[in-house]
């Protein structure tokens, strides 16, 4: 089943929060399922349907309609309860400080789900039963493939579908090598700068560039609180590192983690509708001293907590020892692993070292535990490595982790431009994306230096964008060049204002065409200013096809060539071009 | 003979219009030939020595010290002589309008020089004679590398030397695959916008930044003037599109162009001291029709303009039948071909065609043809290329041309993000110099909207640094990834001055840093915005280095464990790290 092939009905989107890119861009909505998409009217009367992300926008003090409560309900194997109290320290030190949560979540407030006893609620376990489920129909339409597609690859491990059931507002879409690569932003307060209004902002404005997923990364104050007003408002998956707020709830010191505690934090988030958790499980004790030579150690935040309390306890990970305690809470809400590599390079030194081949090991080893569960896995990968080590990194995981999806911070390249990552990152991103890493986690200008403001959540995302689309057309991925070549035919043809709306970012592409060339006529002018108007080497080609057009051997063109060169000359010899004309 | 064997002297340089980039940045020269390099100071009492291409800097009216005079006037090869005279129509429709120049070079006047008669100058030419020129021991120590390596990449065609004997301001480089990847930049004013000052400090900026080679490709009035005042301000070699030049002079009408008009052309630029000169004859009038059913047909400049001449005479390109004589011109001066690579798919849906690949092979014979002659050549390639067919590029230009330097615009690897095509083509850029690529040309975030502004000078050359810095590392290039560890080995002492300093942008690097922790006891802080100062992972990893550290087994490291562990708790748990601590 295609696009092309179901009743599809187009509905134009009339959200009073939504506010489209471009006044060239319209939502519409596809299907019985009615999936989104972001159109673009053309000035020629063609138009082009792009995927979309930014949701139907939403009052942040209201969150996003419950899309998906419906085919939930329908299932008839979760049932509701009551939930763990929220605490005090949830929020962290400030609440316990004010005795109070400062910030509160101001919608409605529903009871979490769960599975009914002995049920499974995870797409993989429908997938392998047979099951298509209306996730899996709704993200066949996104991707305009068949949905036997969607579910074998689900089935297989081989792509999830993030879908907490506790998130219902999100809208369904899948992570795996034969789909669109995806992308996602980290947003998140620190210990140094927070507020919860900036973090709701940050995720309109990434899902606004089509950021495919979030990562809520808080580590400050007010974690739970952010975190519901991030899920609330979110129409594609969210994710986290548990370890982060746990380490809060300890007060910072990594030896006095417990499972127990790690546990209830989990379940916190479960009930709030966390898609996925970044579980640095691969930390083994015995890994550890193989970072002791690198050139920068142990740069993953949640790699070095479980390494600190490794080396205070002499003991095995407890993430480790317990993942199958984990797998049986995600099962239960249908969240999906993010095996985190906690001992990943933060050098170009350091790639592919033994820590870090080390530890894929042992996330290979967990990826099959989890599916064991019928629980979703994607395996997370670096991180800096030079661009000749890059493709060993996704052939290694893909053989190892029996194809479970890839998911990777860039990598960076070289070490050399701090201030500049968001491009060092770039290169090494589209290149193992090419070789089938399913989803690419950003790295903005700030990486290394500070956190991203507005402006460095855009020129990350973008910047992803076109990494990961550049990684779609190179793999062949059907349909991925109908893009490039809509826009360079409006580059073609002049079609100046299409050129804008078909860009990744309309906005800037316009800002800049206008430094040169303000004036309005020159949105319509056959000419660009790096020819200038007197001369246009895109207006010759055309008259070479003009000439030449159709298939024809360079033979016969050369003999209609004589009289053309003539007709040319009379023509008035037009490759001259006036403005405007 | 390297920079380790021979006996050198540090001076550091006192000149009166450098400025460098930081504080910590001097300019040192180095060795009986005083070849400078970009010391950077360290906190630790370290320095580091970077590739330097600033120059001495200059008095824009003045213009550079005459390095090479004494160099060219010992091989007592040339005569200098009147030369041609300037004309009107040199500086375009203006000059002749006003009846006069309306900008004069203020700065010293000197006779051209050229071969004696049966004398032939090329680089090529001595090193095939095995002769080591001075030229040639400046680069070895540059590069670092042997001198004998120079002579006979040199000798062989695989590597050039662009160094005309009228531009003696240059400081000779190397461009050849098994040496450092070379950046190039493009300036020049257009039709729509034009200032001889501008163009000055554009070239400035440029080499502030470490492009190793500039293009003027000035297309508007004062073109004879602006090249002037850029060459004898410049101490990287100059590379033109004399076909530009010539157009303006026919009054932009190509079929008006006549061999005659061309190859004056060709002698004003030699005079002037034009290093290498980019020559579109490989469009040959068969390959014409094969662009017609491109999706943008053909999208080079001087491509277009020799199309269209072959369409209005019904003739073979001019460039291309009197290729022999252009040989006789450039021996007389060691001017460099770039040979133009006039048909380059202008989209990804064009890559690698018959267009591109027909006109390749046509190159591939004026290599050849221009090697009798000894005349240095390098040849240009694409453009729009999707990521999967970039190295296909590199191999069959390197296969074709007996390994002659390829000198690739990019390519881009998707065509959706105007605005963002310095980044878009980065990631071609890095994957086509890993497979052998030996220079760059940059694109700004400008490209295909308007001319780059100073900003995007400055963008687009670091960002083409970087890209060509992770090919030099992913190339395994003697002593590359040295700077990468300098910076990351920084970065995990908390060094934050250095690692601005050994930034390629420090300015950038610190100005993000102090957004988020304007302090400036946080330039000493033990800790970043990222974790913040309660908690940060490269601190617990010098944790684990200091129990570590040394070669050791994770089985001996294990036995240690359990008494490190108590340690590691008696300590004070030293995960947590105190600010400026």
């Amino acid at each position: 089943m295609t696009i092309q092939d179901i009743r599809t009905e187009t509905t134009p989107f009339e959200g009073p929060f939504h506010k489209p890119v471009h006044p060239a861009h319209f939502r519409i909505l596809k299907g019985d399922l009615q999936v989104p998409f972001t159109r673009v009217e053309l000035t020629n009367g063609d138009h082009f349907d792009r995927y979309a992300t930014e949701g139907p926008g939403s009052d942040p003090e209201v969150g996003l309609p419950r899309l998906r409560d419906a085919w939930i309900a329908e299932r008839d194997d979760t049932e509701t309860y009551e939930g763990r109290e929220v605490q005090l320290l949830d929020n962290g030190k400030a609440a316990l400080r004010a005795g109070t949560h400062r910030e509160e979540w101001k919608g409605e407030r529903v009871a979490p789900r769960r599975a009914k006893p002995g049920k499974n609620l995870s797409q993989m376990h429908y997938a392998k039963r047979g099951e298509i489920t209306p996730e899996m129909e709704y993200v066949a339409l996104r991707e305009n493939c068949d949905v036997e597609l969607v579910r074998s690859e689900v089935a297989s491990g081989r792509a999830i579908i993030p879908n907490n059931v506790n998130h219902p507002e999100s809208e369904p879409m899948i992570i795996g090598r034969r789909f669109l690569v995806k992308v996602n932003a980290n947003i998140g307060n620190s210990a140094v700068t927070s507020s919860i209004q900036e973090e709701v902002d940050k995720l309109t404005w990434a899902i606004t560039w089509g950021t495919d997923t979030v990562m809520d990364l808080s580590t400050g104050d007010d974690i739970h609180t952010t975190r519901e007003w991030i899920i609330r408002n979110s129409p594609v998956p969210i994710g986290t590192v548990p370890i982060y707020q746990a380490l809060e709830k300890v007060n910072g010191e990594a030896d006095k983690l417990t499972w127990e505690i790690f546990k209830d934090t989990v379940i916190e988030q479960c009930e709030q509708g966390v898609d996925y958790m970044t579980i640095h499980a691969g930390v083994l004790l015995r890994y550890v001293p193989l970072t002791a030579n690198r050139v920068t150690g142990i740069v993953s935040r949640g790699g070095s907590i479980m390494a600190g309390w490794c080396l205070a306890h002499h003991q095995e990970n407890f993430l480790y020892t317990h993942f199958d305690e984990l797998c049986e809470i995600f099962q239960q809400y249908d969240v999906a692993f993010s095996l985190g590599d906690g001992l990943r390079p933060g050098a170009t030194a350091d790639a592919n070292d033994a820590a870090q081949l080390g530890e894929l090991r042992t996330l290979a080893e967990l990826t099959e535990r989890a599916w064991e569960y019928d629980v979703q896995v994607m395996v997370e990968g670096p991180g800096h490595v030079p661009l000749n080590l890059v493709e060993e990194n996704v052939v290694l995981q893909q053989d190892w982790c029996k194809g479970a999806p890839f998911y990777t911070l860039g990598p960076l390249v070289t070490d050399i431009a701090p201030g500049y990552d968001h491009i060092t990152s770039a290169i090494g991103a589209a290149t193992i994306a090419m070789h089938g890493t399913a989803m690419l986690c950003y790295v903005t200008p700030k990486e290394h230096l500070g956190l991203p403001n507005r402006d460095d959540v855009k020129t990350g995302v973008i910047t992803y964008k076109l990494s990961a689309h550049a990684a779609d057309v190179a793999k062949g991925h059907p349909g991925a060049r109908d893009w490039d070549d809509a826009l360079s035919k409006a580059r073609f043809e002049f079609r100046w204002r299409d050129q804008f709306s078909l860009s990744l970012d309309p906005h800037t592409a316009e800002a800049f065409h206008d430094e040169t060339l303000p004036a309005e006529n020159a949105k319509t002018a056959h000419f660009c200013s790096m020819c200038g108007p007197k001369f246009c080497s895109m207006k010759i080609s055309q008259d070479v096809r003009d000439r030449f057009s159709g298939e024809m051997s360079p033979e016969d063109a050369a003999i209609g060539m004589k009289q053309k060169s003539e007709e040319f000359v009379e023509l008035g010899r037009s490759v001259y071009v006036e403005p405007g004309a």
